[in-house]
């Protein structure tokens, strides 16, 4: 990881943070880099706290063998705060001014997918947490008091968003938010399937209403079909294990959100689909999944995938959800609740995000 | 099956047809039905021989146990033929105009996917053979003297074009056409890649190549190299069974048009695909396919599958293949070879399509 992270990076920080795959964390001393030119610096006031956090500390994707007592690991890509210092070219955000930092904090600027405004799918982006960032020094999440980032991957928020509630939009809202618009299930009228009803179905819901869609949630557990319509007001819900509710259903969506990360098969799915229909999975299986080819092939249908989205989008959507009042729905939480709620996270025992109040809790060592 | 096809059918016809599932065919004697309102009757000249049709043939599918002594099915939906009659209110076609059939014969006319011209899509389509007709007779295919059809789902064959050459884009050429239009494959400057090299792979070769678009030969056989860059005039070829060649074209495509029907990995394929790139399978391998989800979501890429093609988009692309000067590459044969024709189809030994000369060689028993 090159340089020393305190030799060079003068802000002293404080977080939580991973020292070994246990999936337990613990206060931390470290530093940040100074504010660069084209860098903000900002106090943290939310973070939440992403299924993906719990798989990076408990390296469960294999990609954080990294993290030991020499390295701890600072989690969270769902933090929003308020500028405390700006760099001198910085231009579209200001002293005291509300931002958000999601999954990525760099990215090469040059190639062809930033060019396209897609530095999620550049090769050399640079991720929130658990990489390494150009100065070679290992870059540190939002489960922390302050954060220094290049403006060009803050997001603005507008002033009349709650900023608990926001937070969750800068991950969970933008991987939803993308995928509906790219794949055209953005337009009003059509019917959209959401399967999995955590914390990305919930806004994956809420974002394919505000766009105008008919919109069915689509569930192994029957018992979420009270709170998918009377809550959350999907028009319908599907319990995917009743073969005749699904095949009631055959043929009739545009296309389905599947949020599920968890092995599970497709052709019910697919069945469901209309033809030129798309199947977008957003959650990451460990193992390949099983394609049957045939069912896409008497339908021209289409599986694909859609990870987060790029910052000129991400604004998009924050601005989306400003104007339509989508927020997460959350549980608040002290900092020191973390485990706990890790726990509780790895259990599904959540409604439908825990978002860690770092300005009122987060308390040096 | 409904009526006796001979009790309703008075046009007297003779083809080939498997009598049991051997995949051997031998001389019948059917009938087919009257030249109605809407119909025209053609002399069939030319069928191409369908990799499909030995599959229906042997009961590959499974779909057709009901072949027997009693009801002997007559393959090919790869047609050409000069009209002989036409009924009343034929509007389009007129006797002795040339004329093709693909692999359709009826739809509803009604649904959605048929007001969309998308009538390969229909849940109710009549195939060309081996199903039933809305009379309730069986349909027979082009390995015969003559054919009836509505003439919504004959296609104008243009007078410059060779008939021989021309049976194959029937299916095969529609089948490599419509998902290169649909998904946008069909822009100057892009780069496709075809794997496999067989019926279809050849034709899609040519016309991504009229497309304008860079096109790479993937196989599985190195000494296919040869004949897709010199004869085919693919622009570069990748041994896929070498990692180096595969790792160094990877990120480069548009678009992969996947013709193969045996099981294979598609990781190796989607690693070719740019951002957004978009994987086709028109092959119809009879087990699922293994599909890795998480590189789909690095680059927000798709695996979609696509059959045939409409009726106006066959005619579109009959048109298109005229102007272009595209036909197959074929081995005419006589009729009484069609039996060693399919075991030489079996083994792959066809360069790339046999086509059966049915005017000179079709001979009443």
């Amino acid at each position: 990881m090159g340089k020393s992270a305190e030799d060079v990076h003068p802000q002293k920080a404080f977080g939580w943070a991973a020292r070994d795959s246990s999936g337990v964390l613990s206060p931390f001393n470290f530093s940040r880099r100074a504010t660069g030119e084209v860098d903000v610096s900002f106090k943290v006031i939310y973070v939440g706290i992403c299924h993906s956090d719990l798989h990076f500390i408990k390296n469960e994707w294999g990609t954080s063998d990294f993290i030991n007592a020499s390295n701890p690991a600072v989690p969270g890509h769902e933090m929003v705060g308020v500028v405390t210092e700006v760099g001198k070219k910085v231009q579209k955000l200001k002293i005291g001014d509300k931002v958000g930092v999601g999954c990525l904090v760099g990215s090469c600027r040059w190639c062809e997918n930033c060019g396209n405004n897609l530095e999620n799918y550049c090769s050399k982006l640079v991720v929130t947490y658990g990489s390494t960032y150009y100065d070679g020094s290992p870059t540190y999440g939002g489960y922390s008091d302050i954060m220094v980032v290049d403006e060009h991957f803050a997001v603005c928020i507008p002033d009349n968003m709650e900023l608990d509630a926001t937070a969750p939009l800068l991950c969970a809202g933008i991987t939803v938010y993308s995928p509906l618009r790219y794949f055209g299930l953005d337009k009003p009228g059509i019917h959209v399937g959401v399967v999995g009803l955590g914390g990305l179905g919930h806004l994956a819901v809420k974002f394919a209403k505000a766009f105008g869609a008919k919109v069915t949630v689509i569930s192994t557990s029957p018992n979420k079909k009270d709170e998918a319509i009377n809550h959350l007001g999907a028009h319908s819900f599907l319990f995917s294990r009743d073969p005749q509710q699904m095949q009631g259903a055959a043929g009739t969506m545009e296309g389905i959100i599947d949020t599920v990360s968890a092995p599970h098969p497709l052709l019910p799915l697919i069945t469901l689909l209309k033809t030129d229909g798309k199947l977008i999975t957003i959650g990451v299986p460990d193992k390949p999944l099983e394609l049957p080819v045939f069912p896409l092939i008497m339908g021209r249908k289409m599986v694909a995938g859609s990870g987060i989205g790029g910052m000129k989008e991400t604004q998009e959507m924050i601005d989306f959800a400003a104007k339509h009042d989508i927020k997460a729905d959350i549980e608040v939480i002290p900092m020191d609740y973390v485990n706990t709620a890790m726990d509780r996270l790895h259990k599904g025992d959540v409604r439908y995000r825990f978002v860690i109040d770092i300005a009122n809790t987060l308390k040096p060592a």
